[in-house]
């Protein structure tokens, strides 16, 4: 087994993963930056070291103070959450000669699925549906325009290094194609310095669902249900749920099929995700795939009963999954809505500050994700999340009203929060439903839904 | 369905079930003592009717306030939850009276298991094990003393309206028989107004282990396996868990047939638990019913994936039980610690006061049940638990680390509490063997174990 796990991460992912291991008997070290100083990751680990200032480039990202910290404390592996490190294949495979384990999937698998353009060719080639449209890489607005006519209007032009919905923009037709392309481009180029684009046909009020899946090295592969991630504002999630309301079992079916079939394809190791869009007749089609645990991982974690932090764990030391497909069932309805510091009425801006009092729901099918306390600050160096609130019901509406109870017993002082903002969604009827797709949000700002 | 549900109780109980209810759509009344003006059930139901002051008797305890209230407001049935009026037959006999339905099982029921002795009787025409003793009661030490012989020492003396292990008494021998009943019968008469006293053969080194039963009107009955109680302080639980370290699977299946048979043998309806003494070779008998929901209910619930809250306003309705007995499996271990307001090294005095601050512990696998927030006054009138933390493992292991982390997470200011006593508890290398019995916490305290 694992004796000594750093993890190179922060907030509640840090919290999650030092808790694993904890109920394993797995010594941790947490790493901080000057601004994590008080954090609750930074206090709950055995060991803390500090790798630098607040900006992530200099302390979460710097490759080199992290793998050193590693080294000098002895820790045989590193988790890295998500975000931050956790898709660099570069760092995964500094850890690989610094004869560190790196828990997540090999740094080959890494890059192959993070260029999204030949991710996209991977699926292709082993016949995971992908959204129509041409194979090629374009640099050049020109060519790309000829490729798309022949695809079919609107198009999605998206950037082969892209994620988090940067570098992506829609045209309608021929008239706004080259505007778009050229926007698209720049970010692109700002955002993950690589400004190679690909085409697809733009999926119309398409819904986000997205398949866990969890793989070991000895060639196990399990598909752990889906998520729906529909209610998301400018591709950031904000509401996700398990199963989706919107999926019969056939489609869930031929969805993990397929989902494991991609993991195998690229020889996959660990968890991950294998995201889907998915129009109003249910065919879906692949998005991308993250390497990675995701945010909303502990929604599958509810609802199945099982802990995926744990199983990557177990697989980075070498061990079976501890659970076959069989096992997999999805027991009742699960959602978990993101609560972030932040004034939904001034289009979601970040509300940073020191929050003076919080006060957490709790109970039976309740669970709270949180590295927050009286007295922390919310830092505007990093993502404004306070808290993830899951519920489990037996139905789904069930569930809803956990949420909302849930929701109301909240109390969060110092800070602004979407805690109201969440509420409303509960209560809105499309929602409730199951009707709501990516367009929800902003449907709903508008008073539309 | 139930429209309205007046809750006849405070604290975290009183929050369980109100979120219950609000989880299937059910209104909420809240009944209150002024001294709980501020507390949390009164906030978080839909209304709040104060009925009384402070002292139990003159609010919680006072049946005609509640029957009032309930009738002022149109609910249409009243949960009792635990202790106050929660076995009081009277009170549930009231509620018929008045159209009321009574969240539990009939007052005939109550009454008859309420009496210990009679209980007794139940049990043993019923086939299920009890202490070796006499049918007999008692209010003469002498006659008492002739009929303790024939039983053998030691014997174990017992007020026939007890609980709670008020007017209870070992007797070693003939030598302290006498004085050693006058002691219980005192306090009998005190405590329940009623001097009547029966007897039992002691067991020694005993474990508690209970069944947690389940029961429509329609003669549903089903075993949700069983709980150990062991690690208890005056016959008053601190720590439970499920299931049992101590318990072969053959031994397990006997219990359940037994606390079924019990259930059957009274009609009983509504959720409920049959306790049981074990002594060291697993021979186990019938101590009493609980003819309510327990504290430690929320144990049950976290490993078998159900809600006894739910099913009781359900069964209360008239509905079926909502799962069968082939459907209840125990999911892996789980650990429940009462995280009480008190001072283990001066004897468990009650430490009443306001909370200044508190950090809950969370995440996967934890639950947290409190009606305790920041400011919140701890009041002297009532008991001092401040909450329970319960999780839930893969294995017995898992689960005691698991709450080692998340004791070490929680941080309660202003008040002192148990929480670094419960903590050497996980620690403790007896309890951890899974070897600890009810004697256990005396030998922990004297440093034996």
């Amino acid at each position: 087994m694992l004796k000594k796990v750093l993890i190179a991460n922060r907030g509640e992912i840090a919290v999650r993963i030092i808790r694993a291991c904890r109920a394993m008997g797995i010594s941790t070290v947490a790493v901080y930056s000057t601004a994590d100083r008080h954090a609750l990751h930074t206090y709950l680990a055995d060991e803390a070291v500090c790798i630098g200032p607040a900006p992530a480039r200099d302390s979460y990202l710097n490759t080199t103070a992290i793998i050193t910290a590693a080294l000098g404390c002895g820790a045989d592996a590193i988790h890295p959450g998500y975000g931050f490190l956790s898709e660099n294949a570069t760092f995964a495979k500094m850890c690989l000669e610094n004869g560190i384990t790196f828990v997540g999937p090999s740094h080959t698998v890494i890059d192959r699925m993070g260029n999204k353009g030949q991710a996209r060719r991977t699926m292709m080639d082993a016949g995971v549906p992908v959204v129509p449209g041409c194979r090629e890489s374009f640099h050049d607005a020109g060519r790309a325009k000829q490729a798309a006519a022949s695809i079919g209007w609107p198009i999605m032009i998206k950037a082969s290094s892209g994620g988090g919905g940067k570098g992506m923009r829609v045209s309608q037709g021929p008239d706004d194609f080259v505007e778009q392309f050229d926007i698209a481009q720049r970010e692109a180029q700002n955002s993950f310095g690589d400004n190679t684009m690909y085409l697809e046909r733009a999926v119309i009020d398409p819904r986000h669902v997205e398949v866990q899946i969890i793989a070991d090295n000895h060639g196990n592969v399990v598909a752990m249900g889906e998520r729906d991630c529909s209610i998301q504002r400018n591709h950031q999630k904000m509401i996700e749920e398990a199963p989706s309301p919107f999926l019969d079992d056939e489609t869930r079916q031929r969805m993990m099929d397929d989902a494991i079939k991609a993991a195998r394809a690229v020889g996959y190791t660990s968890a991950g995700t294998i995201e889907f869009l998915m129009d109003q007749n249910r065919n879906y089609y692949f998005m991308e795939m993250n390497t990675r645990v995701q945010v909303e991982h502990s929604v599958t974690e509810f609802v199945t009963h099982r802990d995926i932090v744990r199983e990557m764990l177990l697989i980075a030391a070498g061990e079976e999954l501890s659970f076959t497909q069989d096992q997999i069932k999805l027991d009742g309805h699960g959602i978990e809505c993101r609560i972030n510091a932040e004034i939904p009425e001034k289009g979601f801006l970040p509300s940073p500050g020191v929050i003076s009092q919080m006060h957490l729901p709790g109970g039976n099918g309740v669970r709270v994700d949180t590295a927050a306390y009286d007295g922390f600050e919310i830092s505007p160096y990093y993502d404004s999340m306070i808290a993830k609130i899951i519920v489990r019901g037996r139905t789904r509406i069930e569930a809803i009203e956990k949420m909302r109870t849930a929701l109301e017993e909240m109390v969060v002082v110092g800070v602004s929060t979407n805690l109201d903002f969440q509420y409303s969604i509960m209560e809105n009827d499309t929602f409730r439903a199951g009707l709501a797709d990516t367009g929800f949000i902003d449907k709903f700002l508008k008073g539309e839904v």
